[in-house]
Formats: C-alpha cells, structure tokens, sequence
C-alpha cells in the first residue's frame, strides 16, 4: 500500500512529498461531467455505487497519494433533518434563525440518517484494495452553523453574525449541538473504514481573532480531541485564515491545511513552528502554463523543506476550468522537483 | 470647522475620537433610497448636484467627523473608456484580457473624461461651508486592475490570478497604466478640494503575500507617493489583508484602515508601531442590539488607546439593512464612551 500520505502525517520519513488534491473528484474531470449529465448532484454522492465511482475517479487517472470521499458538506444538517436542494450552490429549506428553532433540534442518529455516507466507504475501502489511503470528511461545528443560519452560502454573513454578537447563549447552544453531531459523523466515518479525516472549517476566517477564540476554535477542538482515540490522522483546514494562525495551532489537529495566502514557512512560524502542513499551491497557478505550475509548485515544496511533515495540496478546491494537462504537470513537479 | 478627523491623521491631539463609516451616504438611508426611486445609480454619481445631494445626507443626519464623496469606484474605468453598468454590481463591457488589450489603452485625460467628479467637489466644499472635511478616494491600482480584467467583481479570480502568474509582464504593463490613470485622478480631486483621500484596495487580500509585494504594494506606494507633496492625508485601506499588514506597513500611506479581523493592538504591532489608524468595528455589530453595539465599540476604542492616532470608522461598508438607530448608538457610544 502507498502510505506515504499517512506517514507524513504521522511525521514519519517518506521518499517524496505526498500529494492529494481537494475536489480532486469534480468538474474538472470529463469523466465526472459524464456522469453528472446522467445524475443530479445529490444522487451521485447519495447512492453509494455512484459516490465509490466519482471518488476513485481521478485515482484511476493520476497518480495520487490518498482519495477523498465524494460527498457534500451539508450530509450531516440532512442527518439534522433540515432538506438541503442545490441551486446550484446549497440553500437549506429551514433555517435556523431563533432560539425555538435551536430548541426544535432533536437527537440525530447518523448511522440510521444517513447511511449512504458509510457505505460508500466500506465500499470504497474494498474497491482501494489498499492502493491510497481514504480520507473521510465534515464541517467544522462553527461552518456547519454558519450554513444551518445563513440558510447557505452567504456574502455578509449578516444573519449569523449578529447572532453572534447579540445572541451569543443561542449561538453557544447551536454550536453545542452541531459538535456533537459532527464527531458522531466523523467518528462514524472513521469506523466504517475512513483512513484519516479532514475538517473543513471554511467559513471561520470571517470572524476576528476574539470570536474565533469564543465561536470556532474550542468547538473544532472538541470534535477533534473526540477522535483522538480513533487512531488516524485529523486534518484541520480553515480557508482565508492567517490572521487566526496562533489560535489554530491550539485546535488539537495532527495536520493544519491551510492556503495560499502565507508561503508554508511563514504559517509554519505563526503556528507555533511544531504542526505538519498541508497545501498550498493557489488553483489558480493551474491556469497558468506548465513551466509556472512548475516553477510555483517548486516554491511550495522549497518553503515546506523545514518541516515536521508536509502534505502536497492546494490552497483550496481546484477550479472546474482547470486543464488535465495542468494537473500531471503538478503532480509531475511534486513527484519528481527539480531543485 | 470641525477637524477632528484631519488632526487625528496628522497625529495631533483630538478632543474626542473622529468618526466617519465607509458607504456612510448609500442605501441603509430612506433618504438616499428615496432619491434611488426617481435616478438610477449611476445618474446619482454622475451629475455634480445629485452626488452633492447624496453626500451630504449622512451629514445632514448625523454628527459624524467627515464627509466622502458619493461615487463609483469604476468612474477611472469610465474615464479609460469602459462603459460600466450596473446588474446590480459593475459590469465591464470589455475587459481586458490579453496583451494586445493593454497596448490599446490609450492615454487619459480624467479632468476632461469624468468631470462630473471634481464638480461635485467644488460644490461640496462650497455647500459643506467647513463644517466637516471631504474625503476623496480611488481604487488602488490592484483593485482597479482585477475589475478591468474579471470584468466585474469576481469569486474565484480566475482571470486576473492566471494573467499575474502565467503572464507577469503584461500585468505589470496594465498596472503602470492603471496607476497613471489613479495617480492623475486622486490628484486631480485633491486640487479640487477633496481634504484627504482614501486608496481602496478592495481586492488585495486574495493575493499571497509574494504576489502583493510583487503586484499590488509597488502600485499603491507609488500612487501615495505621487501625492505627498500635495499636503492632504492619504488613508490606505485594504479588505481581508490581515496577512499583508507587514508589507502594508510600507505602503506610505499616513493612516492605515484595517478590517475587523484584528484588534486595532495587534494590526499596530504588525505594522510595526508607528501608524495611524482608521476602523475598525465589524458591519454586522450594527445589527446586534444597542447594548451590544455599545460593548463593542468601546472594545474598539480601548484597542485603539495606544495609538498616534485613531480615526474610527466599520471594518468595511456598512450594511443595507442596517437600522438607522444602530448608527445613533454608535456615534453616541463614539462620542461618550463609558469606560
């Protein structure tokens, strides 16, 4: 088995700097496109088949150190009961807007709520047949609250924020809540076969440093140390973040992600100079032509040299217009750098 | 004259601490969406009595330390010959994308091309009879290159990241451009009475910080630079830049306004403990009761105690829905605040 992904988590040595992509299974991808004319979005990652399918994708395409589990962000507010539709981005049916509505949250059972989730992966453990390791995922408790507020994405987040700054006690209880039911998530995921686990935590850079420390941070810990005992890797990754870098090196996580926005060795700095990182090539690189993606991707690898661990990825989802082309030079570069 | 606001720039000792808030004459007004029933948005910039008209009605309303002149950001875009409309967020009907597409930007004469612009001044300083000073402002070169190029404003910056990356001499060719067209610009207010200016850099903050010092710090110095000897302050305010302070600290600007991602203490330190300050209270606290606003604006105000000088404004523009007695509560929290 290649398990050079899991042994740079585990500060371990390894032969080359392993490499995975997020969203590797999407758009990008003819083959995925093909699919999706014949599915809708939800099927694909609600059908185990299909979610095994797209996730072995670009594992069959490139040679890359783990797969990601195809699925959506918003799997556990469904497990919540809350009707999620694509449109095309996410919009909840019911958000949460009042203390009454943060009462009406009953006990979630995820096994029995979403069960297409752990199937996929006791599926695509036994398709792997340990080629790369699985990584299982979710949404950290305060972008998953962020989500269940703002009824969706958001460009003000003014409907949680205020909720933040004038109803914090509700904001406390709905946060409470959706911890505990994204560690029964993850910690699910981890039984069925996920090989290590990332928390996405894709809205926190929104908050300022003081709320980050009162409405993100101890939630993510909390979840994270939850699954401490489970034994794989915890990933955590907060996107457009820096200025929350000393508080993220206290979320408890093996690995930090993180993006494009501080060369490797400068958040290695500002987090403390102890954690594995990975990222953090921008995906926008990828537009450009192969001598930059190269040259780029070359940076990446030079500012990580003085790491405990680096994990190889970008600094955020790769872009749906990204050439094929694009993505062998990357890995080309990762694989075989030229110093 | 109450020049509260132009001696807190200049580090001289205040009476109280100035106020002013970015979009402070726009849409949370009934006034300003009265007058929006009858023009259309650009009519509203575009002809010197209704800008004029628009300014002056958060002055008019409120007892805030400054003035800003209402306008379009785009309006040096206008004046480079695009034609901007507005669905409702600016749409460029030509962007630029390709080298060709620079060299045939030809050369701008702003004071011939947009003098609706300095129009307006000369009647704002007329009818503001001194009761507060005129801010003028532009679009720092960066920001004003990524509308030329998107289009419009942008998620994902998929144009202008790849133009930056794959093709760095073209870009720097458009903003040495752009940068003649703002520098004449911001002068050219100046003369015409604007007290003070401020450079947005709305966009900055999707840049790493290899990128910002290669593409966006040189520009925006250089614009500040080029206005020194004309004795007004120049504020320099990048959005979500958190990571640039650093580099900020060098952009020669004599106030620096930041976001609300940092207390005003720590964006200090990481500037290295010598500017003046413009912010820095998150937009969505307006929507929070008024106990709650008025925490928070004293949590700004105590941040902000060891400074050369505070000018307090939002962390970014306030919010459409904002209610007009949230503003109240903040300028009287501004004006007494309870220690």
């Amino acid at each position: 088995m290649n398990d050079r992904f899991l042994r740079a988590c585990r500060r371990q040595p390894v032969d080359r700097t392993p490499l995975w992509i997020m969203r590797q299974a999407g758009r990008y991808l003819p083959e995925y496109r093909a699919l999706r004319e014949r599915h809708g979005f939800s099927t694909l990652y609600r059908e185990p088949e299909l979610a095994t399918q797209v996730t072995l994708q670009p594992i069959d395409r490139f040679d890359l150190d783990a797969a990601i589990l195809f699925s959506d962000i918003l799997v556990p507010a469904e497990a919540m009961g809350f009707r999620v539709e694509f449109n095309p981005g996410p919009v909840l049916d019911a958000p949460v807007r009042t203390a009454a509505d943060v009462d009406r949250l009953g006990h979630v059972d995820v096994e029995a709520s979403v069960p297409f989730v752990f199937e996929a992966i006791r599926l695509l453990r036994r398709q792997l047949e340990g080629r790369v390791p699985l990584i299982g995922f979710g949404a950290a408790p305060f972008t998953l609250a962020v989500y269940l507020v703002e009824g969706g994405g958001s460009r003000r987040f003014d409907r949680i924020k205020p909720l933040l700054f004038g109803e914090p006690e509700t904001a406390h209880r709905l946060l409470a809540r959706v911890t505990e039911v994204t560690t029964s998530y993850l910690t699910a995921q981890i039984r069925a076969g996920a090989q290590a686990v990332q928390l996405f935590d894709s809205w926190s850079g929104i908050l300022g440093r003081v709320e980050y420390r009162e409405f993100a941070l101890p939630y993510a810990r909390k979840v994270l140390e939850h699954l401490v005992g489970l034994g794989v890797p915890r990933i955590y990754f907060a996107l457009d973040a820096a200025h929350l870098l000393p508080e993220i090196a206290n979320c408890g996580a093996d690995v930090i992600g993180v993006d494009w926005r501080l060369p490797l060795d400068e958040a290695f700095d500002r987090l403390g100079r102890r954690h594995v990182l990975q990222g953090n090539l921008d995906p926008c690189v990828l537009l450009a032509p192969p001598d930059r993606i190269r040259e780029h991707a070359g940076q990446v690898l030079r500012a990580a040299r003085g790491l405990p661990g680096h994990v190889f990825n970008l600094g955020h989802g790769v872009f749906p217009n990204t050439p094929i082309e694009s993505i062998e030079t990357l890995i080309d570069a990762v694989h075989s750098p030229r110093h």
